[in-house]
């Protein structure tokens, strides 16, 4: 109900007591409904699928051959999703498919859905619940007075807050523009950053392997004012540039820095992955232009919410505008739901150090990616299939203490002279992304490390399997 | 409460009921918090605005000389939102303030936010509350088995839902994409409809007056796949073209046709006014694209969803795209939210032609909507000052008997020699759009009819006042 209820009056502090009073009879009774509406929905979801009708998500990270096996996979992981949301992990049913892999099962870990969050949102129950009344945030305004006139001040009030208490970035004297996920706001960014009376396009560059979606999702509409220009080590010559700095980097997890360093250049940083669960909180970043999404640092990827720390005012203006043009603003639905969200992983930060600190937001989370990595370099030993990067461990500000990281995502390399790592893996019904799509060869492959429990149970039995 | 219980089974359809009867008793305490916290929310809002940090909201809609006056405009609707929004009609501290008309006030009906509509979904309490917990809808994914693969089921069965009431728009054989509003699916039917191959980008025409957004938004970005070609009546010549067709009209609220009517062009069916409060429902609509906004239709524009029905599936695959590389999908929280309303709208057409049918949404919003049209004329006869456009009674399919349009917007001419409309009626501080910006002479405004009672209260006093 807080967010309804907001920040209340004296009058009101009492009414919340007496409401939360009456309130908590009916808990029983509403997360009963919950379970019983949702295992529902989730079984439903099943039998809907339609052969004739799903090619299209084929498009969302894959290619058309892959299609088939990618459908059947997500099919499983819906199913998967459903079990693992609603059924306790000793559940029989769930237990007995984890043990038994006919192979036949497709494990698709191409994307990074982050669903393995979901257990930790479900135990937090009713605290990160949102209520929305149907003549709430009606207007296309949220804050008049700010440059991001989209922009829910509560929203706002949490990103400052979450930044404070990680101590990854800083939120003093930049402004923040708001977005749909980081995708739209890294488009915001160019459009901000290039001319429009200029001659020429201006060059997107970013260091190999870098994002597999940079170089289409800068060309799709073949725009006037940027063009992408692919790897920044092999970027010559003295025309303008933006480079996109993604640290830790999307796919291999390593921090990164700029590399082309010119004149005339300007640097975007995607600090999607620069959260404590991911990588060691090593210094307070105060980049012009920073990037950020809740998909990534708390798991909520359909909410579509992401934000910019812009220190130039003038460039936060044309990113507004640019988001102005493309979506006129941004759901203030999601604005609201992503504050809740921020505000219970804030409020968790109280427990870090304590004897409950796996109530911890991202204590919970870093322990889940150490155990998976763990698992996956067991795994990779046992086949000898794989080599992996290798992270040396690092004093984190965060969580005071030296810690190693565990990327997103598992940039794999395929050893015993294989060429095409990704067909390789799709021999046995693992749906992978190949090194080509980064700029790198195909003898790599990403592996999503963020999928669900059941899912990645799969991938890691399946991979020890597989012996050179 | 009812989007978590969704559609309960037995055992839940029990403990629906005892939870409804404890949960009634909470309902007194949360109306009387939400007020609490809304009317501080709303009156803080309007201390928090800072001069220097204002400029960016100009942009939306506005010349950037109408900055200052905007500004202050909006921070007064934005107090008349929260008083409407919490206190009674009746309330004394409210007429008092909209008797006294010291002209200093801006009114500020450049822009069709529709917040008239608060009103009704205050009225409708708790039916229209969605409730999301922190564990739903977290993936990327809605509906594998969909082309639209983002689009949540309960969505687009709503959709398909008020469409067969109203009689609008077919949307059997019509595939349905969501989008973050209908200017993102706008853009997206550009990409779809234009060749990646093609020498030149094809000309993207509508006849004048159009929508004041097209040509910004087609050309924001020099896209190579499409530009901006003007006035469909002047389009000349035999190259490739898409005319969109805005029917009812923005600006003017005439029902629209293709107009080029030559080979090798497509249309786009701007839809967004095609419901019963705007003007009579005369012919099921079946076109290739068709577009439709819960922001016009219901009023929530600060939801940002929009749907396209399409009847080719290559089309609504190459628009699925579009989002998919725009924003990676559409914030399911939106859809949810959206589905939930559209819901509530469809069970109040069951009131239709009964004795409550006030409580039917489109009963209420047409008599609104009539009601204003009427006073509108009314002070326009006393100052001689514009003269409005004229509409004929149709027969509406949806409320069985003969209506007459009652458009969003007034598309009026300043009479009495100004040349100039807008800026005369700003030295009023009215302000509206100019012509120019929809292909017309500055002698033509668009006037908002959407806007709040106090604001809309103010415009007619203001304007019976002004003689030529």
């Amino acid at each position: 109900m807080d967010e309804v209820l907001g920040k209340p009056t004296m009058i009101s502090r009492v009414l919340l007591r007496l409401l939360f009073l009456s309130f908590t009879l009916n808990v029983g009774l509403v997360s009963r409904l919950i379970y019983e509406y949702d295992h529902e929905r989730g079984s439903s979801s099943l039998h809907t699928t339609d052969a004739e009708e799903k090619q299209s998500y084929t498009e969302f990270c894959l290619g058309e051959e892959a299609s088939k096996k990618t459908r059947e996979s997500t099919t499983m992981s819906t199913a998967a999703a459903d079990h693992e949301a609603y059924v306790s992990e000793s559940s029989p049913s769930l237990s007995t498919e984890a043990e038994e892999d006919g192979k036949e099962k497709v494990v698709n870990l191409d994307h990074g859905d982050p669903t393995m969050y979901e257990q930790f949102w479900q135990n937090m129950g009713d605290k990160s619940m949102v209520v929305i009344s149907g003549w709430q945030s009606m207007s296309y305004f949220s804050d008049i007075g700010n440059i991001c006139w989209f922009l829910e001040p509560e929203f706002a009030k949490e990103v400052r807050r979450l930044h404070q208490l990680v101590g990854n970035a800083v939120t003093r004297d930049h402004h923040i523009v708001v977005g749909t996920g980081s995708t739209q706001l890294f488009q915001a960014a160019l459009y901000a950053l290039s001319s429009s009376g200029a001659f020429e396009p201006v060059n997107v560059v970013s260091a190999a392997p870098y994002y597999s979606s940079y170089p289409s999702v800068t060309d799709y509409l073949k725009s006037g004012l940027y063009k992408w220009a692919g790897d920044a080590y092999s970027f010559k010559g003295d025309e303008p540039y933006i480079e996109l700095v993604t640290s830790p980097n999307n796919p291999d997890g390593f921090m990164r820095q700029a590399v082309v360093n010119r004149n005339g250049g300007v640097v975007v940083h995607d600090l999607a992955y620069y959260w404590p669960h991911y990588t060691p909180i090593t210094y307070l970043a105060n980049h012009d232009i920073m990037l950020f999404t809740v998909s990534k640092c708390t798991g909520h990827a359909g909410t579509r919410i992401g934000w910019a720390l812009v220190k130039d005012k003038e460039i936060a203006k044309k990113m507004t505008k640019f988001i102005e043009l493309n979506t006129i603003g941004v759901s203030k639905d999601s604005q609201l739901r992503a504050a809740k969200i921020l505000q219970v992983v804030s409020d968790s930060c109280e427990h870090l150090n304590s004897r409950e600190d796996s109530k911890n937001f991202f204590r919970h989370a870093s322990r889940l990616m150490a155990e998976r990595w763990d698992r996956l370099r067991d795994a990779v030993r046992q086949s000898g299939l794989f080599s992996l990067p290798e992270f040396m461990p690092e004093s984190c500000n965060y969580f005071g203490e030296a810690n190693t990281p565990h990327p997103a995502f598992a940039w794999s390399k395929c050893e015993g002279g294989i060429e095409d790592c990704e067909s390789f893996l799709r021999g046995y019904n693992i749906i992978t992304r190949s090194g080509k799509h980064f700029g790198a060869e195909a003898k790599y492959v990403r592996i999503s490390m963020l999928d669900r429990e059941q899912t990645f149970n799969l991938f890691v039995k399946r991979l020890s399997n597989i012996s050179l």
